[in-house]
């Protein structure tokens, strides 16, 4: 019975010396079944036009043999999906300081300040889709999805089109993305994105087995996951390939069927993009001073904190949000989500706890608790935009009566990207708190009857806490003052707030949680 | 830093007896965080006409904990979602038989002579659809993709509507399937289908840690994976619990975010559906005689063993599809797909091998070959629909001169489901092998101008081999007589087959692979 799947069995010793006999594949180069001897010999036959999904988030997880053999190679013309742009000099960076992208597909580019530069200038063309709309519409095009719909990014320029792709020397744009379908399911509306699929690959794996089935280590899992479904060929570079039946079956994140090739690299220079140590506390040491920033932030983190409940999943944005995971109580579980893959993040590391490969969505070297999961960017999204996450919270720049955020765009100024802040409010039955200093530099309101800046998302909103004021934000209501703080009056916070409000018969002072 | 995180490392001891408080939840049974004490109090809050999806493919990976739970306690009109009806006394057969369910949605239902009197008798409603569909629909629901478009179905029933859902006493169709949206995307069409989002998910893993992480055994996993993202509450009845830390947050397959309850069944009464088992070979045994059906069998299957390639992907259908598998030649490697969930099939066990939790779609009892994988039934058919899967192998009722397949349903006559078929055959890329008897029992020509019957697939197919002739289809062009089998003139195959054919300017005698 299956007579000839036992040849198999060949492959399955333990002794890393394969009997498969060596070949030449139609590029030319000298391969072992799946097993390329070189990064240079697995693109061998990348040609200038290609569409490469490039796996990593930022620049953890990067293919980053086959980005310096593309270098080497000098294609050009190359269409890159990435999430992130990389760094000026590391990841997909390397690529675009050659010139070598002619446009890329991702979701925050604002790192990499040559990519900006030729962005602006007209050289290269950029497509800003939500985080986790590209890890769905890639996960759509390895699963044979055509299209789908999300509510990420309803009634915002990805929805309405108008998006700047690309300019021209003069800085006027010849490019600009196009409206999108919108369809109404359950009294809600959508918009329909169609999937990604691209001429190759290209992912970094931590081992292999000759078969192709992939193990990635920790948040090192983000992109490459999803993408290695969606390419015509697919190759992997890893660290370690173990013998065939080496990894168990119920273990492997990507089967082999995925994978067309695979390739040993060595000496990976893996770099953290923002190195955060914890320091371990000294004797006697005390609080240092605060400056009067400080103190507004820690205000709005110790009133957020009072919105964590025990068992609770929340998804901290960087800045105050994340301040607030400070001033969770003592015995309460609360359990923090990163959009690159990780549930269970913990405290930054010590110094010999930094790991490449375990990073947090803002880049940040981190830890993680026990019982943590990691899981790729698909997963990861699919988590967030099915409203698995109880509560989100991040800042913003303006927030309208009816619940509408800006904070990913100012137009004529720099676009960085919105990352995976419109799927994060998009999710329906995920609590939404907009954390912000009440009023913009210039003393203007950034509470508004409506937004002036372009959206991130429409009449999501549930909770704005500021060092001011507590509202509460209502479909068919609008704002309610839930809370204020000391020393304001009712008629102070209208003063600087640009939109009407009505006020709690319950109003108190605003709370803050104990220390 | 993140300081109220660390309260969780007190669940990180290694030490089970779990410190959280008992307390009583809203449904009143007693529990410890997640856990809870038995299956009655994980069920103690569902309702009669609850919507609950119910994993598992036949009778493996079963919640059976929860189905006598459910049993006990008596609830009436719950919609059941799936794959399968169980078997009479077994899985969900034996809520059937209690008349609990007012309606199945499921893929193939065929194993339960009780399901199918109920549903001809007007007692319960039953929604077929295809797997891949099934297993995408819930992935979706807990996704938050409200709707999605897949190539399966299209122009068949499941997208032109009137596929019968309910009877009444009499016989006649009181509620029948509705048209669904078609949408055409670079060129090919597509069915948009609406995700499924459950009241309830009732899964069994493997073990679980207090959290709700979740691993899965083997071929267990299946629709438990997808299953457990896509309902209000989802219960995972498990073999072991283990301490929070222990299982590696790499290897976890469902994140604990997803799981509401656990509880621990003991005793489990795990069945194999179709006990099949490798004896071994005596000492100068023999090839038993073969009787003229069966040789003609291996006439078919020496045939298409000719069309596997080192190195493919392939799933085979039931009877000489799997037959076929015994000809791949020594030294040649072909991965076998198996729709439940594995990657790399191997041969029946021997007595000692045989495990409940790995079986085929078929259901029986296999082993696998070193280098497979295991994944859930959302992944299986991404695999299989994004055309991952180079060869198809399947039987057929009729086909068409256009490459349609008929091969699931007798209007009139029972319909058991179309299980995975419609999936297999729908995707774009994958080629799709009919192996048939070239004549009906009556001697009626199986290869026809148009089909009669139901179709599974609209131009899918691109060989067809019977024991007679083998005919190529293609688009456009029709049926091209490529060999025929020793003993025939082209008038013979003419004069026994339903349509008009080319025959191939190269046409030759019948190959068989050597033995």
């Amino acid at each position: 019975m299956l007579r000839g799947l036992a040849a198999y069995n060949r492959l399955g010793n333990k002794n890393p010396t394969f009997k498969l006999v060596a070949c030449y594949s139609t590029a030319g180069q000298r391969r072992q079944g799946k097993i390329y001897e070189s990064a240079s010999d697995a693109v061998a036959d990348v040609k200038d036009g290609s569409k490469i999904l490039f796996g990593g988030f930022g620049i953890c997880g990067i293919p980053e043999k086959m980005i310096e053999a593309l270098k080497q190679k000098g294609v050009k013309n190359i269409t890159g999906v990435s999430n992130n742009g990389g760094v000026d000099d590391c990841g997909l960076g390397v690529l675009i300081k050659q010139k070598q992208l002619s446009k890329v597909i991702g979701s925050y580019v604002g790192e990499n300040t040559e990519l900006v530069r030729q962005y602006l200038a007209g050289e290269l063309a950029v497509e800003l889709t939500p985080q986790g709309t590209l890890a769905e519409k890639i996960r759509a095009g390895g699963a044979g999805i055509p299209a789908f719909f999300t509510p990420t990014g309803y009634a915002t320029l990805v929805q309405q089109g108008g998006a700047p792709i690309k300019y021209d020397k003069n800085g006027k744009v010849t490019v600009s993305s196009a409206a999108k379908p919108v369809q109404s399911f359950n009294g809600r509306n959508y918009v329909m994105e169609e999937s990604i699929f691209a001429d190759f690959a290209f992912v970094k794996a931590q081992k292999a087995d000759p078969l192709g089935n992939l193990i990635f280590n920790k948040s090192a899992r983000n992109f490459n996951a999803p993408m290695c479904r969606a390419a015509k060929i697919t190759v992997a570079e890893v660290e370690e390939i173990v013998p065939v039946g080496a990894i168990s079956p119920d273990e492997i994140h990507v089967p082999g069927i995925y994978v067309k090739r695979i390739f040993k690299g060595t000496n990976y220079n893996k770099r953290v993009e923002r190195l955060r140590i914890t320091e371990p506390k000294q004797n006697g040491e005390t609080a240092a001073e605060t400056s009067p920033g400080q103190a507004l932030r820690e205000r709005i983190a110790r009133r957020v904190a009072l919105e964590f409940r025990d068992g609770m999943y929340a998804n901290l944005g960087i800045g105050i949000p994340v301040l607030s995971s400070n001033y969770i109580p003592q015995g309460m579980n609360v359990m923090l989500q990163s959009e690159n893959g990780i549930l269970g993040l913990g405290p930054f590391p010590t110094k010999d706890q930094v790991d490449p490969d375990l990073i947090n969505a803002g880049k940040e070297s981190v830890t993680v608790m026990p019982g943590a999961a990691y899981f790729g960017s698909d997963e990861s999204f699919a988590m967030i935009r099915g409203g698995h996450v109880d509560l989100t919270i991040l800042g913003a720049m303006e927030v309208s009566a009816t619940g509408d955020l800006a904070n990913w765009m100012i137009p004529g100024k720099l676009v960085k990207g919105m990352g995976g802040a419109m799927d994060l409010v998009a999710a329906p039955g995920t609590k939404v708190i907009i954390t912000m200093e009440h009023n913009a530099r210039d003393g203007s309101p950034k509470i508004l009857e409506s937004c002036s800046l372009p959206l991130t998302g429409k009449g999501v909103i549930d909770l704005i806490i500021s060092e001011k004021a507590v509202f509460q934000v209502e479909k068919g209501v609008g704002l309610t003052l839930l809370e204020f703080a000391e020393g304001y009056t009712v008629d102070d916070i209208a003063a600087c707030t640009g939109a009407k409000f009505s006020v709690s018969p319950n109003v108190k002072p605003m709370a803050q949680i104990s220390v």
